[in-house]
């Protein structure tokens, strides 16, 4: 049980030859969660070996092309694979005007239907839930309404260890009682404290997505302990200033949040244009959180 | 003065891997049009070296995504880049309603003003013309309305020989008479004959881009003569009935309309994804009509 994080595209608004606007694809125990959708998504998703077919739901943080001008083209594709079940997409007011526009003069005959989820972004709340898997989103300080969005995994059940079962001749019963976290009491009449008897098969895991936005110390606090944040860096600290007036962040916001939320490891990515060498980006960021990351096109990051 | 044509994609609707949905860029006598805009249109521009910011203009063959998905994208990035000259996108209906969609969810401030101008799709007339160029609609066949463009170099002025200018000792006057095409009356009242005097600098050139239509004869008479015609080739022979079903062409049909056509060169491409190598395609073309290449995405061709 895992979350794996594909990156298909790391750049902002300005295109380039080599990298393609944000879009990620989010795995969490097997389920595909794609995450942004920048124009190119669909192929790089195709070009990466994930089929869209695949897809669970989507959510976007915004409605800037950037981080939006692939969904449109990927809707129409999972159509023409003949996909009946419903997509959820996951977004920000007003997205169900695109959606209904798009379905009026682009796919009147879509196989399936994608529903609208609004998000609302002045509140950290769960917005999705199965038996595995928790997404919550998260307020984000940007030119327009913008989300984050918190993956975790569910606490998974608890396991009984077999050496234990042995020791204190466990009922069926008792092991179904221990894993649901209760203590046991013998026949002998003595109790078994519950952390004796089991284990967390795994611990869960978290991953966070936090673009595009300006430093935000509520943000770090709502990030706390993640295995792994995805944070924007814009900019170079020099130019934090224009970061700020933009709604964005330079590298040293990144890192400061990282290390405010004590995530484990930080990825950046968003990266202007003007930047043709990351590695003077990277390295303010390890300056000050260390365990930072280029969130690079077509790597995928496990934890 | 030249034609040249840039492809920057040749698929079809199902996207793959490797192949880009339909755009070219036609540059004729250093004007660039773009020709259709399929998702990854842009990227696809900045990759072979053509700035967005050269557009003339923008002709959209038919308002199905594979054709379309890349233009809202394209224009954001000209905002991006502080175009500021309107820009004139043919279109049939309704995309109008599409750009005012895109107008007033993705970019109410855009430096510039994308100008719809409708193309009605069941008319051969002139839509575009300037001193060197025009362009004309051609109707095509496809499930919705639909039309092909029929770029032209206007005949060039004629050059008046410099020997002639000599021989008769032509004055000014008589000089720019000539141009215009007029016989002279010499002084001695002998007659010399245009032809005799002037001469075309280079022969006017055409360029015929179809796509996406069922086999049309109509079609083929309105291509009369062109240097190249690009004609969709979706299927092979073997699947014509197929083809003819969803509005489109099979490799014989594109053959036979540039061999009624009498054009001097075919270039075939929205090829089926189903289709892992094309030279079978190219065969069936060659057969009918030896002059016929496929329309490789990066490269360009010239008249």
């Amino acid at each position: 049980m895992s979350i794996k994080i594909t990156i298909l595209g790391n750049a902002s608004a300005k295109p380039t030859a080599h990298a393609h606007p944000s879009s990620q694809v989010v795995n969490v125990n097997e389920q595909y969660f794609l995450v942004d959708a920048g124009e190119g998504t669909q192929r790089q998703m195709s070009r990466l070996g994930i089929s869209p077919l695949k897809l669970r739901a989507i959510f976007i943080s915004h409605l800037h092309g950037d981080h939006l001008y692939g969904l449109f083209p990927l809707l129409s594709t999972l159509g023409l694979y003949g996909r009946r079940t419903p997509l959820r997409i996951y977004a920000p007011r007003p997205f169900g005007e695109m959606l209904e526009g798009f379905m009026r003069l682009f796919e009147q005959d879509l196989p399936y239907t994608p529903e609208w989820v609004e998000v609302d972004t002045t509140k950290h709340q769960m917005i999705f839930s199965n038996d595995t898997t928790e997404v919550w989103s998260l307020p984000l300080r940007h030119r327009v309404l913008t989300a984050g969005y918190l993956f975790r995994q569910k606490e998974p059940q608890l396991n009984v260890d077999k050496f234990a079962i042995e020791r204190y001749s466990l009922s069926v019963q008792q092991i179904v009682a221990a894993k649901r976290g209760e203590d046991i009491t013998l026949d002998s009449g003595e109790v078994i404290p519950n952390e004796r008897l089991t284990y967390l098969p795994y611990p869960a895991k978290a991953y966070a997505y936090c673009s595009d936005t300006n430093y935000s110390a509520r943000l770090a606090k709502l990030c706390q302990g993640v295995d792994i944040i995805y944070h924007e860096a814009t900019y170079a600290a020099a130019e934090r200033r224009l970061a700020r007036e933009r709604g964005h962040s330079a590298t040293v916001d990144a890192a400061n949040v990282a290390l405010k939320a004590e995530a484990k490891r930080l990825l950046i990515g968003h990266f202007s244009s003007r930047y043709k060498d990351l590695q003077p980006l990277l390295a303010e960021c390890r300056e000050i959180f260390p365990a930072t990351d280029i969130a690079e096109e077509g790597a995928t990051f496990e934890i």
